[in-house]
This record gives C-alpha cells, sequence and structure tokens, in this order.
C-alpha cells in the first residue's frame, strides 16, 4: 500500500489529475466533509474497483451550512480520515482550506433551481446552492471522468445529476446505495452528536422506511395514509423531532397523491442537536 | 482556406476539441450571438494568431433576454457569419439549437451576485445570470485552453472573469479592445436597428467618452461633474435616450466619487429601439 498523498492546493491536484489522465488512468472523484465512516469507504472502494485512480475530497463547505447550523461542530478527524482513505483505495486526497476554496470577494453561485426545492430545501434555505457551487468547483479543479456519491443524499443526488445535466459538465455521475449500521441507521458523521438514548431512538427511522415498503407491499398506495403511520411511528419514540416526512415523486421530487409509479419516501428528524435524514425508494 | 466545419451537436464539438488537444493543440473559444462584424472578427484573428485551433460558437442565448427585448427580432445572417469566420481564420463553427443547449426541464443557473448588481445589471434583471449560465455550458462543451471576449461589453468581461476565478474554471480569459466604426461608434449587431438618423446622432456616444477623456486629462476628478458633462453632449442629440451614464471603479464596478484611480465611463443609450452600450476606462 503506497503513502497516501495529501495535498491541499488547487494546481497541484489539478496536475495530478492530468498526469494520471494523461497516463491513460481514468480519475474517480469521491467529495466528502470527511470524518469519514464505512459509508464513504464504500464510495471509495467502488471507485477504486471500477476506476485507475481514485481522489478523496475532504472539505467542510462553509456556504452549505445556514447560520445557526452546525458548522463550527462539524466533527473533524484527519487522522483517522487518512486512514480510512488508505484502507478504502484512495490514491489522493484533496483538503483545501476554506481561504483557498473561497478567497476574499468570490460571489458566484449555482442553483440548481427546481431540484432544491422540496423536501431539505424548505428546511434548509441556501443549502444546496452551497453544494451546487462548492461540487462545481471541486469539479473543475479535479477533472475527473466519475464522481460517486451517496444515497443518503438524495435530494443532492438529485441536484448534482440535474445540475450536471443542465451545465453540460463532462463528468458521470454515479449514485451509490446507504450503508447503514446493524440496527438500520443510515451511517452519518452527525450520528456522532447523539446520545445514548438518542442513539438508540433513532433506529426508529430505518424502522419507519420499512413501514411504509410494507405498507405498499400490502397493497396501500396513498401517499397521505403511509406518511400518517410513518409519522405515528416516528413520533412512537420520545426524543423524535420530525423536520418533515415526505413522499414524492422519485424522479422529479414532486408531490403525488397515489403512489403509481417509483417514488421516494423520504425524512429529516431531529435528535437532540443531530438533524438526521434518510430515505428509501417505494416501487408499486 | 480548408473548408469551414459547422457543428450543431454537443458529443461532436466536445470530440474536435479533444482531438485537436490529444494532437497538441491549444484551442481558443469566440463565443459570440452571430450576426457577425468587425468587432467579433478581430477575436477571432487574435485567437487564430495565438492559438492553434479556432472555434467560434453562434448561438442566439435565450435565457439572457429579458421579457419585452429583443430575442426574436435579434439579427441571424448565418450565411455572411460562415464567410466571416472563415476569413478571419476560425476553424469551426459551433452552433447549436436552443434546445440542444436548453432541454425541457432544464432548470440551473449561475449568478455572479456581486458583479452583475450595477450598470446594465440594474436595466436588464436576469441578463448577467443568462450570460454566466450559458458561458459555463460552453466552456464544459468545448474545453478550450484560451476564450475571448469584446470589452465594448465590460461589464459581460469582469462578470465572466469573476466567474471563472470563483468556480476555479480551468480556462485562461483574453479581454480584446473595442472595434469601432469610422465616425467612433463601437460596433454591434444592434446598430443594424438604427435608421439613418439615429445612426448618424449615435455618434455622440464614443464623442460623450472622448469628453470624459478629455475633462479627466484637463484635471477634472468629479465623477458627478464629468457625468453631467456626458449627460448634457448627449442630450444634445434628440433621438437619444439615456438609460444610464456612470462613472465606477474600473475593478469592482463600485461607486466613486473621486478619479483617483482607474475608472469605468460606462453608458447605454437607446436610440429607437437598440439599447447602444459603450465604455472607456479613465486613467488618472
Amino acid at each position: 500500500m503506497a503513502d497516501l498523498a495529501w495535498i491541499t492546493e488547487k494546481d497541484e491536484i489539478r496536475d495530478v489529475v492530468r498526469r494520471a489522465q494523461r497516463a491513460g488512468k481514468r480519475v474517480g472523484l469521491v467529495p466528502t466533509m470527511g470524518n469519514l465512516h464505512e459509508g464513504h469507504a464504500s464510495l471509495f472502494r467502488q471507485a477504486a474497483d471500477e476506476l485507475d485512480f481514485v481522489i478523496a475530497t475532504i472539505f467542510v463547505n462553509p456556504i452549505q451550512f445556514g447560520p445557526g447550523e452546525d458548522f463550527a461542530a462539524y466533527p473533524r478527524t484527519p487522522d483517522d480520515d487518512r486512514r480510512i482513505c488508505q484502507e478504502a483505495g484512495v490514491d489522493v486526497v484533496f483538503s483545501p482550506s476554506v481561504e483557498t476554496m473561497y478567497p476574499k470577494g468570490a460571489c458566484t453561485r449555482v442553483q440548481v433551481v427546481e431540484t432544491e426545492k422540496p423536501l431539505c430545501g424548505m428546511n434548509r434555505p441556501g443549502h444546496f446552492v452551497g453544494v451546487a457551487t462548492v461540487v462545481t468547483k471541486l469539479f473543475h479543479i479535479i477533472p475527473a471522468d466519475v464522481a460517486y456519491f451517496g444515497s443518503k443524499d438524495y435530494q443532492q443526488c438529485k441536484v448534482i445529476v440535474q445540475m450536471v445535466r443542465d451545465l453540460d459538465f463532462p463528468i458521470e455521475i454515479r449514485i451509490c446505495p446507504i450503508v447503514r449500521e446493524s440496527d438500520g441507521l443510515a451511517m452519518s458523521s452527525r450520528n456522532r452528536y447523539l446520545s445514548h438514548d438518542e442513539r438508540k431512538q433513532a433506529a426508529i427511522l430505518k424502522k419507519s422506511l420499512d413501514l411504509a415498503t410494507e405498507l405498499l407491499q400490502s397493497g396501500e398506495r396513498s401517499a397521505k395514509r403511509i406518511r400518517q403511520r410513518m409519522r405515528e411511528l416516528i413520533s412512537t419514540e420520545p426524543l423524535a423531532n420530525i423536520d418533515y416526512i415526505e413522499i414524492v415523486d422519485s424522479e422529479s421530487l414532486g408531490p403525488i397523491d397515489v403512489i403509481d409509479h417509483p417514488a421516494l419516501a423520504a425524512l429529516a428528524v431531529r435528535f437532540g442537536r443531530a438533524r438526521l435524514i434518510d430515505n428509501t425508494v417505494l416501487v408499486p
């Protein structure tokens, strides 16, 4: 296992990518905010399986956090991250400073106007503009052939796919499955914020998605009634504070009443200071 | 002189660029809306002088026109354009359809939030979002080494330079001088809209910019007084309707009172249905 290169400058990482590509290598990019877990590692491994050269980025992107959100508190664990990258087949980490990414006077924003509106867009105004902007920058700094994203952030994936299509980015996007803990909780850096009791109760989120799948399989087609049953189940856990539970068109993310084609069940629920999201696609 | 290639599909032009670059050629891009004139030709010639392979794009971009503006009326002259491209050393024209550039459902926009605010941004809301979005797309479809823009559209140049810096586009931007008619009128496709009388009177715009330069050279440093003198001069032409006359910081485009470092004198004036813009940099 070669030593992992850790690069902080834009010109340097761009040169690395171009050299790899000139040598005939196909390059994969996995953008992350660090505090890596098995979910990220699964993306790294898939990229390393499919391509010749894998770059992980580690950057806690300030402009995707709203006022009062957890930018300052967001866990930063570079030593663990380095080990996880190395073990999962990453060749190079790009981890720039905030000043490198957003020098004084920077004022350009990328907005995926329709896709960003529903779901988390309602609770986190500006969040997806921050995501689309930093991903645009990373795609320019690291002109990879393929980029990998995890489907826990389903709406983020849709925002990026739409942006790549609309702006003609010359990159392929791969969306990879959610990785879960043994009790079903979706892996997330924000799980760290959970107390012992919150952590136990947070397993209800996956159970509510499983309930939605079961209800659909037993013939229920009403989005409203399934949402109601999910809400009732989650509300049995006293520490759960629901931001939203939605069932929407899995492609457009638009509202639906009757599940007669693939739908997305998506939720955001707070336990203490952790705002957790999860989702599943319901296929009738 | 080889036959000029005329390409309408995104994949095809991208392949052309990549093949040229793999053959060691440096590629130049000159985005235009067609109805080419000597101003465009000067950009083509500069690109052909400096680089190995020159691509002109011809696309009347609907999203940079506001409601009531001249998108439908904008002159389209493909036969003349082809000849001008060929004579000025263009290798390939990319001229996509509106449907190719904006397929149904496209909803992503690029905004250079600060730079777009003053000057034309006040009179043409959404214009520079349309410009930044289409230029982003063209930079992705045609991954050129250098792109050329004319400084008649000074604020547009600033928007693009700021966007390239903020979003880390791997492209170099060259800003080229204004090309003028013999009486000083800046070349523009919109000069076609002018009647005989309007065309004669429009020469006052360059005269007002020359007046600003003379006043500065004679010791005047007040932006307000110079603007006032420009306004008085332009108002001697009865067909002139002033949108704005501004003197701003030539870098930030922010307001200034005293011209103690390089300033931009910029104006937009309507003659009949032609809205003409022009500018000059005032260096004290």
